[in-house]
């Protein structure tokens, strides 16, 4: 049963509602920051060569390392979730709002733009590489692609941290949240690009004007993400409210 | 001392029981994905080049992200085993009943075979790679690989996770089990492959149809997790019921 | 509102503050050590070849794994900061008076010193590379690398281990603040060199007696952490303080 | 102050005793195992080629990863030292008595011999690497080398896991404890080979009948270990017991 709440525009504008987008849009900067300059560095070292392996592995782990402490230093104030996709995902669970997470999408995609200017600043005016899926794959292949590892990491979110019962598994919740990126992306990365995020598709695609494939990693990412609150959230945590009615009988 | 025990198909089929099932199936499925498609990409990336130190450090930490995760995601739930294997060593030890045990079996087969089925339609028919030990080796070097590494697999499940006296050694019992994975790949990942999971294995050999070296990744792995389910379960948490019995003498 | 405090010398010179410089002069000793060590191994590997994606990421896995540690080793006893950058940005949010604070820069700089001089021995005289911005680079777009990386590592160190609000994200704090640096590394080890730290720089800038780029390094990293200082602190930890009064009218 | 302390042979044959000896053979195994394995593994897969960055980075994750998952699986019953420069700085520091620390290195050493056949076996008979110091570099160099790692590895061991104040970062100690042996990896690997563990290096040894440096993988992890035992013993955890003396004056 899907849980969307409209909320309300007061709420949305509290004083801790504008703390939680300032973290999410400090905290996506910071991940695109260091996920986007590892492929911009890449290209620097290797004169712009094909991706190899190596390469594959360096921005694997960027991203998987700057996401987990991403998710971390804004776990605490917005749940940390720097993707408009898990976003969503929480939304359909009823975790967040309709507009409260409105807000927590321009947060994050502000963050990814604004980050991706900056490493155009920082490296000398470099080519900001774009998500786009491989020579010889189909938009549909990218798309369902993008579906399977998005519900990957939408599934971890809840399983990990959404979960009332996580348990201590709520310690190492962004570690794992970050890493199942980094694992998809060594998957992903030569396929449909791995991305799982619209707001990290969405920064390279505004520094270069290029929005030509850019649908794919909204209608991917979203669809995962959505699938597996729906899942997670009804199967799940739908059963601990489901327990047997016993009475004095 | 074994303590299999049968267990019963009502219990088996309790709704709780049911949603480990999916559980299982969903981790597994999670789990192949980027671990298989990490083997494909490295196709990909190299034109089908032999794999180079590079290419093998891409997947053994694809795998033990996603099985760390794997693991984590379905911890509170199933148990998260993700591995006939495990499975099979948690049963020797008494953790878990015969016929349940089969369902999870079903479960993480199931999810194996579906993992590689989507990669096969998201890569645009790319190969699957299946198991099989390197050229010059026997099939018993690769039976006793298998047996070794998966027996280092089990034992840390059972030491991080099994052990009632775990205490907080349980907190990063995911990321013991997924990075054991990936040490024992690197070392493995050129000779037997580095399967340690029946599943993992099997779900390639269905999608190709080839099923020649298959039962290699069967008898090592169930030998080598049963072994440690035997061990640790008799010699250490069975030793925690033999205290001396003291009497008011 | 910036918090600076001065302190009083008697309380910088307790056994127990002693005992603090010790622990920071030998964990950023080791730190720098692995990290460094690191870099003249890619040397000597590859007959002093340009950095290549494999270079860069044995370069960045080196710092993340021993930063890591090195906060861990040190957490306890001095706090853990192994960088002048991070005791700035947690003096800015009155969390170090300023004379403790410099005696932490004199122990952080003397524990770099001292790594590079061992290593130049064991090493039979290898050369230390030091910190440099990459042909073609400006300075300031070195500065700005620098302040946007440090910012994010003291951003983390404040989210995950100064914020009395941190829970368990305490737990893993060491591991988060290790790694948002072995993932900035990965974006700006072909750039800026991926410093952070003024006394990772001025280490290799002391045993080569070459300081013409060193400046970079301390503006850098003061201005990216002081930054974040000064926004976590009184963004965040600030708005704890500040809670509606409640009177009972 | 040294605090080594004789203790009785009664005590180190007692049932618990001798199950903490199966548990050091059994980790020290696996661990070996797969990072022994990991080194024949680069040669498998490079026809013995010189190391090369992306092999360090291989043979570097793997030993961490191993070593993380053999503390962790050993905490609980043997303390997890795999290696007789921890189990030599413990007893240093009076936290292990001299007989038991005798059968630890028995335990470990043979863990490492019977791993190092074991691969032996499987690898089909494959040659497996013996440590020493690189070309160009005298015994000296390399001692102090491992002197260095090796002070690290075990001020670690202290700091996260022997220390009755370390709170909650006794949680990550098994991760700190191997990730620090990757980093010094990646830094030494190159140079004395990195190995701060006599066990580690005696398998190989005895597997080829070649002890022509062996001493030096002795004399470096024993002195620095020892060292390491001497400092955080008697600096920081002796400094517990020296409160001041408070009086009702």
């Amino acid at each position: 049963m899907v849980k969307l709440a409209i909320g309300t525009i007061g709420d949305s504008l509290s004083a801790s509602s504008v703390r939680s987008y300032l973290a999410e849009f400090i905290a996506t900067l910071l991940f695109v920051f260091a996920g986007v300059g590892s492929a911009i560095a890449y290209g620097k070292l290797t004169s712009d060569a094909a991706l190899d392996p190596a390469g594959l592995v360096a921005i694997a782990i960027a991203h998987a390392f700057a996401l987990f402490v991403g998710v971390s230093i804004a776990a605490n104030i917005s749940g940390g979730h720097l993707n408009p996709a898990v976003t969503f995902g929480l939304a359909v669970g009823g975790n967040i709002t309709i507009i409260t997470g409105l807000f927590y999408w321009i947060a994050q995609l502000l963050g990814s733009i604004v980050a991706c200017f900056l490493l155009q600043f920082v490296t000398g005016g470099l080519a900001v590489p774009t998500h786009g899926v491989a020579g010889g794959m189909t938009s549909i292949q990218g798309v369902v692609f993008e579906i399977i590892i998005t519900f990957a990491l939408v599934y971890t979110v809840y399983a990990t941290a959404a979960d009332p019962k996580k348990g201590s598994l709520g310690t190492i919740a962004p570690i794992a949240i970050g890493f199942i990126v980094g694992a998809n992306i060594l998957a992903a990365g030569a396929f449909s690009g791995g991305s799982m995020n619209p707001a990290r598709s969405f920064g390279p695609a505004v520094v270069n004007g290029d929005f030509s494939q850019n649908w794919i990693y909204w209608v991917g990412p979203l669809i995962g993400g959505g699938l597996a609150g729906f899942i997670y959230g009804d199967v799940f945590i739908g059963s601990y409210e489901t327990l047997p009615v016993t009475g004095d009988y």
